[in-house]
């Protein structure tokens, strides 16, 4: 813990993850006063609430001995956050289908206002509050993980849809006629997730006989899509190929969020943006091709401006607003 | 004028479209109390909007004969509002590019409040009103006429993005890889609108040598949507192809709503729905091969409860809405 003065109120930011939870305290303009990331692989779902909960507790105590105090929490949870009922779904941490994370906060937290969202709402909220979407009202996070989703803000909301789980833009149908494969995880992330872009080198390793590029020196199984980026910038004909046929299908998704939601904004984050942000020109000219061309026009495609912290920045936005109403 | 009593407030509502202006006169619970088709077939913009004025002017006038009086205007037009402007952009209408309609209302309607909006905005409003979309806080309105639109309510808000083009699906991709052909009106409504049907009815007699279906008989240039929706319910295979490939576009269109809003309701209207109120079922089954598995059980998919009068509905609804604020 650093030793800094609180400007007036202190934010405690969660950004969970399927394999390690960082915890951040912020102060109301968004300075990081203290940051921690620890492991969570493998833990036992009960396991991950409860290191959540020590984490309260043990910050609680030490600002108190110095007269301090959270005023707020806010938690980003990486699957789905079910408002209603205070429960997580969490595909990647064992048991979190309906986990009631809320009611387990609250336990410690007591009165504490506590505010828990999606990691696409709250890596959207971030942004808003301190990376390329400042200011914006109407703006998306298109994010391109293992995963693919979009935290989509709509004057200054963030869009839950009837039952929490609106944004699911991996299950986006780009590509006629319907094949079994998609039922899956949904056509685009088929194809244009991390594991899609691995997946589709291999199969076009498979298909092309006397293959010699610099996917070859990979053991097959172990492709990743990191490998696939690396091969594609020493121009790699199969790597091209996968990541022009990304481009493709990011341009049409892009260009149906443009269409449908006339948004100031569209970031581009999640692991592979990272290596793809180079590619968002070409991703916009392809989303220009497709798009209602006002609102192409309207519409900037930026970087996310916070990486890989735009999840606990989101949370701390969370805290804050919650606080702020 | 009906000698009907006012509940307790008169609300005057507008459907303006590309050949009629409806005006009718609502009370508070919806019944009307009034109501007038005029032809605007061919007027010039300045004449609509005096049709519109003149209309407003004579009712208050009559009204105020009884002691009665308008206490708000909703005023649906067939184009994009620009609410913070105030001007109606409508292709249909000559001169209605950045026509400042709501000006010119208010130069005759003085104190009397006025609201107006889109006819996709509308239909949506009027189903929550009185039609299919009752007690719906998060539903679509998918409309395909000439054109196809999607008039979007999230938490009981139209969706109007950040310059009020919100819903253009008619722009939506849906298939790889991109023709210039689409540049004019966008890849779904290419195909799956009421010109894109008759248009490819006329693609698919062109590639067919010996066609002796029930389209034969119709002069090739002048085939509408309608002729292939009769020949279709005879069984004429060309017909069918038609509207099969209709099915599978509407089917993931929807299914892309349904995966990015996750709404209670898709509502299908405008004049195509119409005669394709049967396929909804096909349509629904369509896009649940696409469409996140979770929303699309979450999702009913009804057609239009007002026809052609949802509009008009909307108007009134907008009306009411602006009163009750």
């Amino acid at each position: 813990m650093q030793n800094a003065k609180l400007d007036f109120m202190g934010l405690l930011a969660f950004d969970l993850g399927g394999t390690k939870l960082a915890t951040v305290f912020f102060n109301s303009e968004g300075q990081i006063l203290f940051k921690e990331i620890a492991e969570v692989r493998k833990s036992k779902g009960g396991d991950v609430g409860a290191l959540i909960c020590n984490n309260i507790t043990s910050l609680m105590e030490v600002l108190s001995l110095r007269g301090d105090k959270i005023e707020s929490i806010g938690i980003c949870v990486p699957g789905i956050y079910h408002e209603k009922e205070g429960t997580v779904w969490a595909p990647n941490i064992p048991g979190w289908y309906e986990y009631p994370l809320m009611r387990e906060i609250v336990k410690v937290a007591g009165e504490i206002p506590v505010k828990i969202d999606s990691d696409r709402a709250c890596c959207m909220l971030g942004e808003v509050w301190k990376g390329n979407a400042k200011n914006s009202k109407d703006a998306i996070f298109f994010t391109v993980g293992t995963g693919i989703g979009a935290g989509i803000l709509i004057n200054s909301q963030i869009l839950r849809g009837t039952h929490d789980i609106a944004g699911a833009i991996g299950w986006m149908a780009l590509q006629t006629p319907f094949l079994e494969q998609y039922s899956d995880c949904g056509f685009l992330e088929e194809f244009a997730s991390g594991e899609g872009i691995a997946k589709l080198a291999r199969k076009y390793i498979s298909g092309k006989k006397n293959y010699s590029g610099k996917l070859k020196d990979i053991s097959f199984e172990e492709i990743t899509s990191r490998d696939v980026f690396s091969a594609y910038e020493s121009g790699d004909k199969i790597a091209e190929k996968v990541i022009n046929k990304c481009i493709e299908l990011w341009g049409m998704a892009t260009a149906n969020l443009v269409s449908l939601f006339n948004p100031e904004k569209i970031i581009f984050g999640g692991g592979i943006f990272g290596p793809a942000i180079p590619l968002i020109p070409k991703i916009k000219e392809e989303a220009s091709k497709w798009a209602q061309p006002i609102s192409i026009k309207q519409v900037s495609f930026e970087p996310s401006g916070l990486g890989t912290d735009a999840g606990v920045f989101g949370a701390g936005f969370l805290a804050l607003k919650n606080l702020k109403q």
